[in-house]
């Protein structure tokens, strides 16, 4: 694999996006969506969309280097603005940088412990809605969960209101409907966010994307977590707050098999 | 110079530090406060201090290969959480990276003309008054700048409270006094920024680090940028409104130079 340079913007300033796509037995999960949402933050951050032959053949490369085949693995995409440019401003000719690794993808065998993390997710950059190579506020809200003995962190926006987890989506059930914050509240557009939503609308249950304050959380029923690697993951606490496990976030987990 | 690998956490999550040295001459200008915040940044961050000896040895070799010395040059550390890890968890053992380039750093020849980016920075993250790998905010408004024909962004904070320029500390002048963010604004703690308000205290200029709000810079008579590089840089214009050049603001430039 190529290594990158020093003055490379998506190392420099995390000027870049990046994707983490499951290879189940070789196959490669929801691919097309992970491409789309690739392509959208181009759009967002001016960047040229890679050709789906150079991130086929990048996969491919990743997973050949990572050895025998594990039943589950995980591709991560790297996508750059290259090097080049005068500080914060790009060159006037971009060479973006396209790299990919690979790595065996365990699905968690535990529900999720959570606390809520002090650092918060800024919905006014239009970033906090996007994978970009700026991922440091959720390393650090996933520092403190771990510092509190906790799995996850639970991440609010700016305004007090619930965004995510540091490296998942969150939906939570109340009065019999699903709910997940909505994007504009500073919301990854998660893959898996999407597929639950679906799978939810096709079992009846209907969704609400809201926009709640963090003590929203205090009556719900059960919460769980989301993203492409884990699937649904079930939350077993919140902040010491304990939830029993939940029949409909089972068969979500089981709908987006 | 050691390329980085893919899997460095610098260049997948914007995990690390980085810092800007000026070199006049062949000599490197307020090396020591320079390393002071990488020292508090890395404390912030949990990552080891790295050696001065390092630092000091990849300066030397990153000016080297840059060629002859240019008058003013600016050398760029880059310092990372190294490699391993899974996804935002770092490894037990933390195996950092520290990188240098260097280039020419010619000092800008006019004024700077300003336009509040739309894009927020986010206060309520400790890496807001850090220089981390994370940069992208300040590189998205940096580019609504140039989209408006301008040199560069005024960025609010999320409270819609004036916090700084997308590369540079931001001060202004009214009722005699000299005014910049305080640091809980969601202000990196510019080595220049302490210089200036160091030389404004032996001019017998009173200086206020303030929680402003934006309309606050209507009634300045003069706004300025500091950095290391820049030095002071007079702004010429805020969104469109002009602003004559100020005779302490070139006092002040004359006295940290």
């Amino acid at each position: 694999v190529s290594p990158i340079p020093p003055d490379d913007r998506g190392l420099a300033l995390g000027d870049g996006l990046f994707e983490t796509v499951l290879v189940e037995d070789g196959r490669a999960v929801r691919l097309a969506a992970h491409l789309a949402r690739l392509a959208a933050g181009c759009a967002a951050l001016g960047l040229p969309v890679p050709e789906r032959s150079a991130i086929e053949a990048a996969m491919a490369e990743a997973l050949a280097r990572a050895g025998p085949a594990a039943a589950r693995a995980a591709v991560r995409l790297t996508y750059t603005a290259g090097s080049g440019g005068r500080g914060l401003d790009r060159p006037q000719q971009l060479a973006p940088r396209l790299v990919a690794t690979a790595a065996p993808a365990p699905k968690p065998a535990t529900p999720a412990r959570l606390v809520t993390a002090t650092v918060r997710r800024n919905e006014l950059s239009p970033a906090s809605r996007m994978k970009t190579l700026a991922y440091l506020d959720n390393v650090l809200a996933r520092r403190e969960a771990k510092a509190a003995e906790a799995d996850e962190a639970l991440m609010l926006n700016t305004r007090g209101q619930v965004a995510c987890a540091a490296a998942a989506n969150l939906f939570w059930i109340a009065d019999g409907a699903l709910h997940t914050p909505a994007l504009v509240c500073g919301v990854l557009a998660g893959v898996m966010r999407a597929e639950v939503i679906g799978a939810a609308g096709r079992l009846g249950v209907s969704v609400r994307e809201a926009t709640a304050p963090a003590e929203t959380l205090a009556s719900a029923e059960a919460l769980f977590l989301t993203n492409a690697l884990i699937g649904v993951r079930p939350v077993s606490s919140l902040d010491g707050r304990g939830f029993a496990p939940h029949q409909l976030a089972e068969r979500l987990a089981q709908a987006v098999q």
